[in-house]
């Protein structure tokens, strides 16, 4: 092996070295916890020095620096990599005990690498497929934020550390696919090319000529021996240069140095236990004991993020002067200044207007009052822009070459969407939305999931949000989407019932910071319930008394979305019929779980008959009906005809509602 | 164009006027339901009428023969080009009624295709990527098959007709690439190649070399142009004698035929209109009223199932005499003979000898005693085979050119294994299961879904089913995921809580013929639970009485799988004390749902306090526990740490619900 580090480092510390710290460090934290992924941090060794030593750009006093390189590690299982760089770098919060900490509760060494838990980490990855996808947004907002204020402030690159298990994900297609497509040329992904998997060798399950694949999504593509670090360093710094997304296919040997592991998928996880870490210590000529590096390796690797520290502080320099300094700063805090007065002039009018429109046409409208003034929006549909009502007149579409618009066709990629959407969160500067129909969320799942442990502003506007869909039948038409999302924590669903909650939920997707919000949206028309358009915002109330009882309450009414138009007509027949009938508006139940037991129960008053209305499964309504309750809605999928007819058909009718509560009562 | 119709078609229609029907019967449909969508069945209509005219091996009269060719509409929405053909060719059931029915209630027509509505409709499809993924797994079910029993009684090819949304879909990565690791060569997919996609012309989002992504996966790739039948037939000639899969791109135009809207986003979906359909007529020569196909043209059509009737007729008489005839006819027929003794074998034995195991062990067990005399069983997992315990121990693996295995090793292709499933489930013969990590059931969501939809038998085996999960954190860790899935019609969820529930699991599931398992399994050891292992499935109850209150009932509570064992606890504790205790079991929701409401009554008394206790989050369960009742388990998300200490910090404990009790009462 070259050695190739004696110029860049003081102690003339070899190469070698400098990658067996990380390997030390990995095999003695999973040694500690009995428990980890020892084999990638082993193969990836030497790429990371060579990565880290000589082209990553960063700061390890200042984690949070605009314009740092964004690392991911895709192969999230591999953490301890990342853990061992952290602390080699100088990254503050990390030291040794937390590397001894590995995997054990509350350290800042998770199992698997967590955005929220440790700086440095730029995203949490583990489920694979996520963290490349992911990468792709992040290099997208990159473009985006370039485009608007320039090289000066502006201009730092992604690179990924991406598995065998990552390309063969689906995911990892789609999102690879619209990095070629808009020629994110910043993005620069290693691939761990180690032929081992789970199971076994990948040639059990896997026979992709990846480097073509990646060719014809018009990626530039490389191929290293990656124990080589002169082979390294020659292709990391062509695709520095590269006019294309890059991939670097990386041959190395998973659990390198292990004389009997080494190469095999034994390798790939759990404690090599003290035979086989003595026998490692030996073949690599690592005489330190667990946890042991050396005074000089230690400064050697702290050398690197000097680089970084005068790279940030020139960075600096030319912001504190920058003309766009203000703008710049409040997009990277995420300020949604003057909001709050264009949702108030939106409710205002249609309070007054009463339009029967869908929500998502209402959404639409909010988009085009919202989107001039606040240029970090970035919008996007999963190809169903015309039926999404996501994209905003007059906004450029982004593509290859130009970054300047405000729309991002994403192609028939609701999974690589999301994933991105992620990743342009995280990145910050921007504040990503994008579009499919609701069925559709299940395709998404797993990079919604990702938001809402992230805690991320990635909106999700999901739009024919139920049978309302009509005749494309029941494989689009989402049943259980709305209660299997209600289950995910962190997770804002907001089902809003005309164009004032639809305002006031982009209204609260907009203004909060700590996760992810979907919008289910009405294809059809519904009518305008909400005349009250006051400053608050009532939606954030989770729910709310819609329409109160004109006689003594002995019927109260729950409803959401476009089954509120149901059960304020049933309302008025229930009283004309001289039953006092109260109807409450239920947005999203996750905000009206953390209202006051005084208030939940004002809306819900223990005498009174519970009816929930719903075009969805039951599933979770027991808790506001009670054991007495009856519930309206679906029982299984739904069916191809027109909407009303459906509505009919399952008996999610006014009718319904006032019969069930006649015989009841 | 050349007319290549003249040698098969008794009338000397020609190929267009054959294709033509296609057009127009799908435009008269379209436009008389005011939606759908008209422009790939104008589009593809030149390739339906090749392939159904010269090459697709079917009889109209006998939907069902084994050994049929599979076709495939990938691209759903075209959903009108499949009923027209079945129409033409003369499947029993659709008539002209029919079609004009489509898209209306309880038609046969339904906006995408339906598996259980229509015969000939060989898988439901909509959900874009869902259709090639599912064909892949019809496609190795009969080289599985054929490996088993010959040429003789299974020699057929899958088809599919895929659109660029299809090919956009991260699964049909996944599925594509383990296509071409399997050498599936009787797999034909034919690529709409239109560059149009709902936003506008594909080349919005979209620059693969789609050919070139192919051949990287080991697929054979041909070009055509899809408006020229001779260039068709040659292309499909070649496919048939193929060693590879093969994709034939088809350069065509949406909306053929229409001179205002063909090559446009605006041909894809929606009604032409009156104009619009009478200059399409026009312009194709097609003096014919809505709904009129001449009698020739009709007579061509019907010639082309007639060639089918007489390869059907010479199958019969081959499986006649075929000395495996039973064998085969039970594998088709779908039946689990012996099954009932092998679980009460195991159930015996695990009662008496009350083994602490982990259910993803028992479960390892189970298929261990069953495999052997079940050869229909054939396994599998996206490389957790070690974790899933899914392989039984001297099946082999299933390889290219071997298909006698009983394994497969799908790679990390979560959502293409569950949809591949499916195609295996649809095709017959076989009966799959395959494994992941629970928390993964979101990468294969929507596969799950058209499962329950379509009733399949898809057995899908989700070990790691909690916090248990331990070191590896909370992207690991399922919460929300069994709630999320309880939430989806006809998806049979099971989460046991040791060997004897897991083998009734296993029972139940391979038994159900309407429908997908999902076995939730533990990775941590559980106490061994129930002693009482008699010939009745109680899981099959979906709920019962475990443990009895052996004093007055004050407190029932309510657990499934690994909770069993803190319930158990509990109840001796609080027993201890003088407070009557009884555990209910609840490893099936929706099978107690169906009980009796005495039954349900008799578990649930209504003046006991009822405590919940399960390592997930709360949704659904005030179902069970009402209004007063107490749930213990998860509030959000996991975190990573040994799994016995998460128990403790999240307060998942045996003196949790002893305090939670003694607070209460």
């Amino acid at each position: 092996m070259t050695d190739l580090s004696t110029a860049t480092t003081p102690t003339h510390v070899g190469h070698s070295q400098l990658a067996n710290a990380i390997r030390f460090l990995s095999l003695d934290a999973v040694e500690a916890a009995n428990s980890g992924h020892p084999g990638l941090p082993m193969g990836m060794a030497d790429i990371a020095t060579v990565l880290w030593g000589k082209f990553l750009k960063f700061d390890p006093a200042r984690p949070d620096w605009p314009d740092r390189d964004r690392f991911v590690l895709s192969a999230g299982h591999g953490s301890m990599l990342l853990y061992a760089v952290n602390w080699l770098t100088g990254y503050k919060r990390v030291g040794l005990d937390e590397l001894k900490r590995f995997r054990q509760l509350h350290s800042l060494t998770p199992g698997h690498p967590e955005h929220d838990v440790l700086a440095g980490v730029e995203t949490t990855t583990g489920p694979l497929g996520q963290g490349i996808a992911t990468a792709v947004g992040m290099a997208l907002a990159e473009r985006i934020l370039n485009a608007r204020f320039g090289d000066e402030l502006v201009d730092h690159r992604t690179w990924v550390i991406a598995s065998d298990g990552d390309l063969m994900e689906g995911v990892s297609h789609e999102a690879c696919s619209i990095a070629g497509h808009l020629g994110l040329k910043r993005l620069i992904v290693l691939y761990d090319d180690n032929g081992i998997s789970i199971d076994g060798p990948t040639s059990l399950s896997f026979s992709d000529d990846t480097a073509n694949r990646f060719r014809s999504y018009g990626w530039n593509v490389a191929t290293v021996d990656g124990h080589d670090p002169e082979e390294i360093e020659n292709a990391l710094a062509s695709a520095m240069n590269a006019d294309k997304p890059t991939l670097i296919a990386c041959r190395t040997i998973i659990g390198y140095g292990s004389p009997n592991r080494a190469g095999t998928s034994e390798a790939h996880s759990n404690a090599f236990g003290a035979a086989e870490l003595a026998a490692t210590r030996e073949k690599l000529d690592w005489p330190h004991g667990p946890f042991v590096i050396p005074d000089q390796i230690v400064d050697a690797w702290r050398s690197f993020g000097v680089r970084g520290r005068d790279a940030s502080a020139a960075w600096s320099k030319q912001h504190e002067q920058h003309r766009q300094r203000a703008a710049f700063d409040q997009a990277i805090a995420g300020d949604v200044r003057g909001l709050d007065a264009l949702i108030q002039q939106y409710k205002t009018k249609v309070a007054s207007e009463k339009p029967k429109i869908a929500t998502r046409q209402a959404s639409g409208q909010v988009l085009e009052l919202l989107s001039p003034s606040m240029p970090e929006m970035i919008g996007g549909s999963a190809d169903l822009t015309p039926s999404n009502n996501t994209r905003v007149k007059n906004s450029g579409a982004i593509e290859a070459g130009n970054f300047n618009g405000r729309y991002v066709h994403w192609g028939v990629r609701e999974h690589g969407m999301a994933a991105a959407m992620n990743g342009m969160a995280l990145h910050g500067g921007v504040i990503p939305y994008g579009g499919t129909f609701l069925s559709f969320a299940d395709y998404c799942r797993p990079a919604i999931r990702l938001a809402a442990l992230m805690k991320q502003r990635s909106i999700f506007v999901m739009t024919h949000d139920s049978i309302g869909l009509g005749e494309d039948g029941p494989t689009h038409q989402p049943v259980e989407h709305i209660a299997s999302l209600r289950a995910m924590p962190n997770l804002l669903v907001l089902r809003p019932c005309d164009a004032v909650e639809t305002a006031e939920a982009w209204q609260l997707a907009l203004t909060r910071t700590d996760g992810p919000s979907l919008l289910a949206l009405t294809r059809q028309a519904v009518p305008h319930a909400r005349t009250d358009a006051g400053a608050e915002n009532l939606t954030a109330r989770g729910a709310y008394k819609l329409a109160a009882a004109t006689a003594d309450e002995r019927v109260t009414l729950l409803a959401t979305g476009s089954e509120i138009g149901i059960a304020l007509d049933a309302k008025r027949e229930l009283e004309n019929a001289g039953i006092g009938t109260s109807v409450v508006s239920m947005p999203c139940w996750s905000l009206f779980e953390k209202q006051s037991e005084a208030y939940r129960r004002s809306l819900l008053p223990a005498n009174t008959l519970k009816v929930a209305i719903e075009a969805g499964v039951r599933m979770g309504w027991d808790r506001w009906i009670g054991p007495d309750g009856i519930f309206i809605g679906m029982e299984g999928f739904g069916e191809s005809a027109p909407y009303a007819q459906l509505y009919e058909r399952f008996g999610i009718t006014t009718a319904a509602v006032t019969g069930a509560v006649r015989a009841r009562l």
